[in-house]
């Protein structure tokens, strides 16, 4: 049984490749107002779920303490592009708790961001952990660590204080007991955990209401929400996707990308979780289902931020529209099923 | 009906991402060798052809008249990295004709080559179009031109005489009439021509062998596939995938990736030609389906260069091993159809 196709890439009139994928849309109780493809199979989110991820941050006391604001939090929630202002950001965390950039454990890339990492080269720089696009993440978890007295060297071994606090909070999200055998190796070398898309889904319809979660983990997944609607630029950063859609449609969404064409968001107003992946791991295609899932459920009036998303051109080096990337004709043709 | 999975990317013990797609294996006549999938729907072959796009330079005599040895011939049939050394073959191909970089057409973007884009950054450098994957193959097509006596500022247009040629050239080895309205714009400015699979896995049989063409185009077809296995480098790079193949196997292979997971090849003393396609554009799809199938009809003492390819580790940015992408099982189960 294979996945629909869900995208589509035209080049001149031929459709030139084909995505297929799953999503689920969810409430906080789990009904499912939507689900395509095979939704029930474990699959790794990666860090599409990098805002649970940090919920310790807040919970901890520790971005209290630490004087964080939104710039900061968002930044802990983010996949940001190595620019300037992530790193500086990064580093103003590192130093909160008289850490530095030889504290992280999430290895080194060049920016993601080109124009950024061309300027890194040019001005003579190298690449170092805080342009790692997870740097913000893991100055969170240091933080954290520094605040609960836990060891700082083992802060991404799956036995950390750290790490086991956030699988228990992604039982508790997505209601789903975790089994050890779920586990694997994220980029940035912490534990990732595998999990249903129907269970993301509910995860994080409650990470966008607070329904079903106890007060203090209410407040804090309504704190981080606010902090990357009102700073979308550190959850990505300029020209993408996650940062586009928020600065659009401010705190009415909550989405976040993970490798491997995952994402997860929230409609709050809707009370409503999304998940999705793409069969492939294509960021194009999870895009474009993403942003067609959102669209359904959104009224009319704010739903005109993620059609271009809908319908992209291609363009070539020349600058010459050579095709498309579209949502194929199962994501339009979605059907409801319970709830709402 | 769907193409079957041919890649699968593991993290840890679970499938995290699934590549499904077609291939084509034909001898010259075109008795098909094996199937899977799809081999029938016409695709564009982008890249891949580019060493039939470069068939003219030889035929019409340029590459004699401008005096091109086997760098300039592999660089002609290239989508090289941008590396200092491609740059300046691409600048003495253009010079060779009277010309310079700012007759190519192709766009220009920065080095594939990470280290070369780098390093043109310090330097205070910017992309060109010599920079561009396809500049090689564009000096070609200038180099045929003035050779020709023909227009030069119009040489990407379908309508140009060289352009014209190279569509008669793919009718002749294919053995495909090819339609005007199954003619898309490529990355780089020049027609792209859809074919079906097994016409262009036939194509390039015909191109490894010689068989069924003409005398002129089957030694220019030799000239290029010993210029490849001298300088395999000149052809993609350091690191590259077709570049490490043909240092491997030298002449007993000829392999050329093209954009949106496609891929051609030939085992000339096989009398084989392949043709492959990931449904959903995927380059680590398509050099895991192309050196499953060459794998498959090289002989066990020639098979050993390919085998990394069937089962890749993935690091992660501390360098650890956290999956691997491995071919699927309908890969190493191929039911050969029909011939030899």
């Amino acid at each position: 049984m294979s996945n629909p196709v869900l995208v589509e890439v035209l080049r001149g009139a031929l459709i030139e490749s084909r995505h297929r994928g799953s999503v689920a849309v969810s409430d906080a109780g789990g009904r499912l107002a939507l689900a395509l493809g095979d939704v029930e199979r474990p699959m790794f989110p990666r860090s599409a779920i990098k805002a649970i991820q940090a919920l310790q941050l807040v919970e901890s006391g520790a971005a209290a303490r630490y004087g964080f604001g939104d710039e900061e939090l968002a930044l802990a929630c983010a996949s940001h592009g190595g620019e300037p202002e992530h790193v500086s950001t990064a580093e103003r965390m590192l130093q909160a708790a008289g850490l530095n950039a030889s504290a992280l454990k999430c290895g080194m890339h060049w920016p993601m961001h080109q124009p950024s990492s061309q300027a890194l080269a040019r001005s003579g720089g190298s690449a170092t952990a805080l342009h790692n696009n997870c740097s913000g993440k893991h100055a969170g978890f240091l933080c954290v660590a520094c605040a609960m007295g836990a060891e700082l060297g083992s802060y991404i071994e799956a036995t950390h204080p750290v790490q086991r606090e956030i699988k228990t909070a992604l039982e508790n999200l997505t209601g789903a007991p975790i089994a050890d055998e779920d586990r694997a190796i994220d980029g940035c070398s912490v534990p990732t955990w595998a999990v249903p898309l129907t269970a993301l889904a509910r995860g994080f319809a409650r990470f966008g209401t607070g329904e079903g979660l106890g007060s203090e983990r209410a407040k804090a997944a309504a704190r981080l929400r606010a902090a990357c609607a009102a700073k979308p630029w550190h959850v990505a950063g300029t020209g993408r996707f996650c940062t586009e859609v928020m600065q659009n449609l401010g705190a009415r969404v909550f989405v976040k990308t993970g490798a491997e064409g995952v994402f997860c968001a929230a409609l709050p107003e809707q009370g409503l979780g999304f998940a999705v992946k793409a069969d492939d791991g294509g960021t194009r295609a999870a895009e474009t289902i993403i942003a067609a899932a959102l669209a359904r459920f959104l009224p009319d009036e704010h739903r005109a931020p993620l059609q271009r998303y809908l319908q992209r051109p291609i363009k070539n080096w020349n600058g010459i529209e050579v095709g498309r990337i579209r949502a194929a004709e199962a994501l339009g043709s979605f059907s409801a099923r319970g709830c709402r």
